[in-house]
């Protein structure tokens, strides 16, 4: 059995993974690619046997194609999963489900009305052996109830063009859905400090900064957003509990002794990091479509994480504790 | 050569002091203790062949008594001191130098108008190895830049009575202190927050918190104050300057491979974890007392640490951004 | 493109490699699977749709076959490979290639003879991360020339009837494969230490042991063979280069603080420490196939760790040192 | 209560002693040195206010001298010794205790015939605390009875004039009496095997080298002594026991990300290693000899160590095993 998709949007994201697909998922083929360019859709398409739309919207049209795979820019990713749900086919839409609260709402709300859901949000750090650990050691009782949560997200350097908004947006918004993932609850207020700002930070970005996030519960996270960090990727969680704390080891690889000093390895970036979360989110997604179930992060994870770094975002200008205002959650997401 | 000192207060914490000094310090001598519990005074005084006072004003007065080491309650610290300066002998003041910064102020004051330092103020932590080779990294340049500083502060426990603003004046002002010394710099700026409360602190306190510091040149420090963790005493701090980041290494101990798991070992309490700080305090107070040096933390330091407490605690109750103002810094502490 | 495979036998691992081919493994189909257990082996056939035989030698037969893998145990593999040769199909076999010195050269005859490499051995560890990236520190000259290697192999228990020999050919087979893939050079000698012995052997089982081992160009590799360790299953390995060493890292999972101890997970046995190994074997040998390649151990190394396992045993036995003595490599492995 | 003490040897080890004593040892004095090379001697007494002397019976002979450390080179050891207990003066001798198995004898002959222990021997890694851990956990049955012990022995570089047989002499020894106090059980057998030799040793010298020894109980220990590893000075430990092992801890100090690895120290030295072992075993000595007691390595110990680094030292040029054969125990070391 394999399940024919298609892929909206063939850059570097779209491309990492249509090459996982190819190369490492099983019982999946890509039939279809669309680019408003091109030129790279037909270049990437052929690569792969698919045929090759410019429009994502014929794609998803496209008998052929069973469920779509959504990895364009965050601005068109409203219209091409209200699309698929439209043609309720199941969609698995890279983060975030959409750049704004209301277009959020629209996705949510068009999803809400059918019997089951379609969409399910590029979040795959919840994929990850680590954090999936750490969840097993929370919800097995190992360290009591969650009371403070430590985050460190690192880059070694962005590209020109990177705002101090996308740290949030693009960065800190793993962080927020881990937490909510991890600890089970909503988050309810955002705090966003500014550190001493580095000199290896691009032009007019605030970098490195600390989020302080509240959960429903209490519980108080602190996410250390820092970009242009020069080491390397290095993402780091200590969940302290009551009756101890749960951290996420250190990537072990080969450890080296020489000149003074023993040494191992930082991963270089995200992909080193998550390349084999990225393959198991695809994995089970295409195994859950299959069997006819959408089991991952959730449109209302989506709407949920864009609330929060909207808030977050607010923080940063008016350096003030922002309030996290949510809808009721639907019924298709109790 | 050896330097005689008198002794005052002989609670645990004199005890502890007196003890290692008999056991452990060179060139030292304690020729005097005294205490309002003139039984217990005695008691420990008989141990170590001293003079025994029920009053400490006397103690300071003694002409064999070369220099003092004070361990009564905070609230004498002031009283106490002032004597010293009055009698022109060094003196090793536990933290606090005093209780309310008013307090401070008047020893700062009587200080600042002598031609040469003799109070030290007891943070001990500026004597262990770890936070010393953390201080030699950062200041020799090896990771640029001091941005932010992630603290953590772990008691297994506290004793019935601890209280939540001793979670700052007990807990945290190693924090500040060490905070102010690493990073060369005066804080600026305390606000408090409230972690969910873990069912094991004692009725009343609100257990955990992380207090947000921020420095003059806009280091954003956080310091997680947790004295109910169960676990263990567990100090750990990471800096992250522009280049990488400097953290306190693991105690080392006995690593154990066993049913599945390897472990390690975590300090049961503070004397565990700073007996060799504490000792290497000591001695090199008594060895610059005998080369007419006092070096380590001085009453600034002491009035600057309590400012930055008292902040933080008005921060505790208000629950917003308290700043701090610190009076001019006297020449004689520049 | 899809390889169409026959499975020789079907007890456990047999049934290991199926599960994880028809789980995890791309480009693949097990179209056939025989045992002279029929009754076993229709019921493994059955769940991924494979025809069943009792005679593996009618699976090497069958024109649907396009590949083999040998699961049956050690005695017979070397028929299935001659059968598998004669019929010019690939075959990956698990290791031992065979289990007499013998017996493995009349592979390596048979093999010899043809034009390129059909027979891969199932040396898994090749295709660990960890021994990958050590192997490439050693030949990219991170450590100079090797002069040691250190090797761990601990298993929690061993099932009754396990015997002496055994703890060579079963168990330290793979540190010998492991040693000659990693310095790149052939063992000459190999003498066995039988240590002090733990309660907790099996009845008659000389359980630890220390093999030395002695590399043609002087590098000494001790390896600790200890099959009753009770704690878990833990492999780990030091190389000592000239200007410094490369150990396998430790396995990361979640650290926990907890009881005044830090703890981490060791794995329970070699499918939850190898499990990625095994996969990434089964694939790249798949693709190879498929592009008309074998490149994994070959007949060669089958030999040769064989020849170097029974001098293994005859130390165990004469409890003195042993010279191996290889034939001359035969141009194929050149 | 302070003790006066003699000095003999003023060269590198006497003078570390001697200025360890003046800096951090408590209720000591040292009152006279002595060394062949007077001027030396003079400008090392004249430090610390010592009376001279050009022969070192001379100064055992003073009647100001309580007691004696030996520091002078090991083929005076013995005769220095002799004269100590003729004098019925406490006497702590550097390692070796003398030289040859015969030399050694002469000395527990004399001591033997006493009514109590005055000699003890300078092996500080009994005064470690990582070593003490380890032994605690072991007499504590915290793994069970001991099976294996993997020792790694290296140094960064050694002088010119160092000899293969000084691997043993001078280094390995204190892996051996290590082997015999943790593992409370003398040691009947060493092998020697030589491994490729490092293109970075000294002209003559075959280094690295492996270790074994068997300890009466069967007890299987491997050292290896590596003198010229280029990279640190890099002590480490694993005793493994019948449910579990125990490992030195690696040394703390602060780790560090930078440049895409996480990094930390490795002792440049012996001295830094083990600079608190040595404080604590002259801490020790002074305090037992004080009190009347010697406690530490005894004339038994110096004895059996040289005993078996003589049947290695026998090892490393025939090439075999070699048989330990130790006197009887007299009955004052029971």
């Amino acid at each position: 059995m394999t399940l024919r998709i298609g892929v909206v949007g063939t850059g570097m994201m779209g491309q990492d993974h249509i090459q996982r697909l190819a190369a490492s998922v099983l019982r999946v083929e890509v039939v279809a690619v669309s680019d408003v360019n091109l030129e790279q859709a037909k270049r990437v398409g052929d690569g792969v046997g698919a045929r090759v739309y410019a429009d994502g919207h014929e794609l998803v049209g496209d008998d052929q194609v069973e469920a779509v795979l959504i990895a364009s820019p965050g601005f068109t990713h409203e219209e091409f999963t209200l699309a698929c749900l439209a043609a309720g086919k199941p969609v698995l839409c890279e983060k975030p489900l959409a750049p704004t609260i209301d277009a959020c709402l629209r996705v949510l709300e068009a999803e809400a009305a059918m019997p089951r859901r379609l969409v399910q949000v590029g979040f795959m750090r919840r994929y990850d052996a680590g954090f999936r650990a750490m969840k097993e050691g929370l919800d097995g009782g190992q360290v009591g109830q969650a009371l403070l949560l430590h985050c460190r997200h690192r880059n070694a350097a962005v590209p020109p063009g990177f705002t101090t908004d996308m740290m949030i947006t693009d960065s800190v918004v793993h962080d927020i859905d881990v937490t909510r993932w991890l600890l089970g609850q909503e988050i309810v207020a955002a705090t966003v400090y500014k550190a001493r700002r580095t000199s290896h930070a691009p032009e007019g970005l605030a970098d490195p900064q600390m989020v302080l996030l509240e959960t429903a519960e209490g519980v108080l996270v602190d996410v250390e957003s820092f970009v242009s960090c020069q080491f390397g990727y290095d993402i780091r969680y200590e969940l302290v509990g009551e009756t101890g704390t749960l951290s996420l080891g250190e990537q072990s690889g080969v450890l080296v002794r020489q000149q003074g000093q023993y040494h191992g390895p930082i991963p270089a970036d995200y992909r080193e990091r998550f390349g084999d979360a990225y393959q198991a989110e695809l994995q089970e997604w295409v195994d859950g479509v299959l069997r006819g179930e959408v089991t991952g992060p959730s449109a209302w994870d989506g709407y949920a994480t864009t609330a929060v770094a909207e808030a977050a975002v607010e923080s940063q200008t008016k350096g003030d504790r922002v309030v996290v205002e949510l809808v009721d959650r639907p019924a298709l997401y109790a």
